[in-house]
């Protein structure tokens, strides 16, 4: 299936363009011709992906949660036997902290979505239903690690999602600027899980 | 006089309408031009203020500062005796929150910053040291909490203050885009403070 091929190669190359873009130049410089110059296509070939910046936004979120579904299971097969709840959620947490890599783009456009949510009614949409994901996610697992034990019987699984969500991503701006150092980032993180966890 | 109450009431309307432009529309649209017809003013008025961008983004955090220096003694009197390092922190992290007025204005103007200093350095210096002036501001007031045996005598207020600014920057992205309720938020703001101060 050469076609097919071509196709998810072409598709990966471009996402990758056009999430290193909005990271380095942000959203204003994520123009469709920027994009097809960023790639090195033409504009009838980006045209075929998306056509308007909010096709193009969805497109990024999109591919970067794909990578991050590619990623992120890596990750978790590096955690170290016995796995734990807190051990693979730490994982997929650490991820989220944007350090390094592709993580860092996807913290980098987070920030540049955020920006651009406040302002804008379907990002804000976009926005909520990313939030929601990620908290339903953490309130599923926690849920689970309470059911199993892991976790003190009265635990809120909803709002220590939040809770936790809001550690990660306040801990993200620091980081991405350079004002919170990654070992004192690792800290905050590892000292809510602990208090969490018990 | 009055020439020095004139000089002092147009800053604060030239203030007050970059500070506006910026939450509603965003920096991209924070040209001079649009400040001046925000304001009602010409560019010349506008160009006594600030001439570039930088300029105007260091006027409009400065002005947005001041504000908070007006307002947050006021939020302070209203809280109930016998006030404690804990309430008194409270009052100052309910208002970083952006939930509503100036409040949101700010928190508007921190998550449109943020996305502007992940691409560009000058601006990452800025918030650089707002991310070191709160952090260190919460870290002297957890040390005296400490010293007055309000918190346990082994916390570490560096590491607390940036869990904390984590936390209270953590939930503003989520309020600004309405994906978590104040009340959410507060509830989560009040479970991290009981767990720090027992």
């Amino acid at each position: 299936m050469p076609k097919q091929v071509d196709h998810d190669e072409r598709r990966r190359h471009l996402g990758s363009a056009v999430l290193r873009l909005i990271a380095t130049r942000g959203l204003e410089a994520a123009s469709l011709r920027n994009v097809a110059a960023e790639a090195g296509v033409s504009m009838g070939t980006v045209q075929h992906y998306f056509t308007t910046k909010h096709e193009m936004l969805d497109f990024a979120q999109r591919y970067n949660y794909e990578r991050a579904k590619v990623r992120i299971p890596k990750l978790i097969a590096q955690v170290p036997e016995p796995r734990t709840t807190r051990s693979l959620l730490r994982a997929l947490l650490v991820d989220l902290l944007g350090l390094d890599g592709e993580s860092r783009e996807g913290a980098r456009l987070g920030a540049a979505m955020l920006a651009y949510a406040v302002i804008d009614p379907q990002a804000a949409v976009t926005a909520r239903i990313a939030y929601d994901g990620l908290t339903g996610f953490l309130a599923t697992q926690l849920q689970a690690a309470r059911d199993n034990a892991e976790l003190p019987g009265h635990l809120d699984p909803c709002h220590a999602a939040r809770h936790l969500c809001a550690v990660v991503e306040g801990l993200c701006g620091p980081i991405l600027i350079g004002a919170c150092a990654p070992d004192q980032a690792l800290a905050v993180l590892d000292d809510h899980l602990a208090a969490l966890f018990g």
